[in-house]
């Protein structure tokens, strides 16, 4: 089985060219098939603010009414996703940028909720990966915005590390699959403010410990959650850590590894 | 050799979700291989408005500064392009939509003008049709945005008359290429304020002669002299009529056909 490098970058990074256009040095470098997964960033927020939208938040996700689709499609699909797909090839790094409503790639539905109405939001039913293998065959990068439909013909703003997740989880059948969570830290850390205190490697049994002491950071719960349900449904290897060290992240050098047992 | 529909639909459709909706209805029910490339209607125009920044046109063509050219990113390759691709989506025809950076499919550069700097605009040298054919070849209708790269990590704002024109020429090495320009019109007129009066075939004898009783109306002179030059490089038909018609702009009953001799 050949490697497929399945790489999610936080908001973070996308905020600042500087950093973003490193980080994409990195990506256009790394040999063999990649998907890049971007996050939004502030932009969207920004936009919406000048434009005198109101932004809603509920556990750290947006409400997505029909306005802040349009913005959020604008910013994300539009914007950020054409920005990297062109320093991409400007990297002679061929990338094709696409949303989950682009060749049927992301089936979602609209988020059911007992209490809340989240909106535009959508949950992934369905990864078709026909086309995903048919683009990496041809050499090509595929850069993914966090918009999915749901063949209805409604776009729909989706979480973009559950994209990540969800899209090497799917592609585990036809190749070996690294799964790279890249953001502003250098990894899971012991002591959030101890930037140092990388852990190396988590395995389930150093989850449980962890979690039972509490020394896991709460905004780090969901992705360590997302990274053993990849590993369960056959991605190979799971790693958290800072974007500018991504060639370190591949060879194992930093960041948190996270492993099965 | 098969059939390739390159068809191009204008601003004035896009704004009206009504008319669109019915022309993307009929764009998804047509057998065979296609691409649809869109303008950008006023929705640029308008968010930019709302953000306070000035817009300036020369000639027809939007001077496209930085911010200006963020504003067609996002709603050229974001909101327009995928709510159309969401909605194909819905109507069981499978659509990838893309932008000239994509899959690097239309280079182009940034337009060279001895007096009259255009900023971010494009003037297109190269199209890659290989990618274009492959994905045809997997049943997927291609829906482009009017924005192509420079190779140096800029995206340009390109006119989307010109990029159907590219797209059909370059096309036809492998297809028997039809290119459509479906407006608000019936095709073209004898009388502009005369629905009636379409002429249903233009050839280069009968185009000089309408030009030099000045019959033509002064917008159509670029469509038609794109259109012969898209003749005279390969393209089998051109067809020109109001949106709604699709149908019978491509069985030949309604619109104004340009020939060759």
């Amino acid at each position: 089985m050949e490697t497929l490098y399945v790489i999610k970058i936080g908001g973070n990074i996308i905020d600042d060219e500087h950093q973003l256009h490193s980080f994409l040095e990195t990506f256009a470098s790394l040999e063999g098939n990649k998907i890049l997964i971007h996050g939004g960033g502030k932009l969207a927020t920004k936009l919406a603010e000048k434009m005198g939208i109101q932004q809603q938040m509920i556990d750290g996700r947006r409400i997505t009414d029909a306005e802040t689709l349009k913005i959020v499609t604008m910013v994300y699909a539009g914007y950020i996703n054409k920005h990297i797909v062109a320093q991409l090839q400007s990297l002679g790094c061929n990338a094709l940028g696409v949303t989950g409503a682009d060749g049927n790639l992301i089936q979602a539905h609209k988020r059911k909720h007992a209490t809340i109405d989240y909106g535009f939001v959508g949950d992934i039913d369905l990864i078709n990966t026909g086309l995903i293998s048919n683009l990496l065959t041809q050499n090509m990068a595929i850069v993914a915005a966090p918009i999915t439909h749901d063949l209805k013909g409604n776009l729909l703003n989706t979480n973009a590390d559950t994209i990540a997740q969800e899209l090497a989880k799917a592609m585990s059948q036809e190749y070996r699959v690294e799964l790279i969570y890249s953001f502003e830290k250098n990894g899971v850390l012991l002591d959030v403010n101890d930037e140092h205190s990388v852990i190396p490697k988590i395995d389930p049994l150093k989850y449980a410990e962890l979690k039972s002491k509490e020394l896991i950071f709460e905004g780090m719960i969901p992705k360590l959650d997302n990274a053993f349900a990849a590993l369960q449904s056959g991605v190979n290897k799971v790693i958290i850590g800072r974007a500018e060290d991504l060639l370190s992240l591949v060879t194992g050098e930093k960041g948190t590894m996270i492993i099965h047992e």
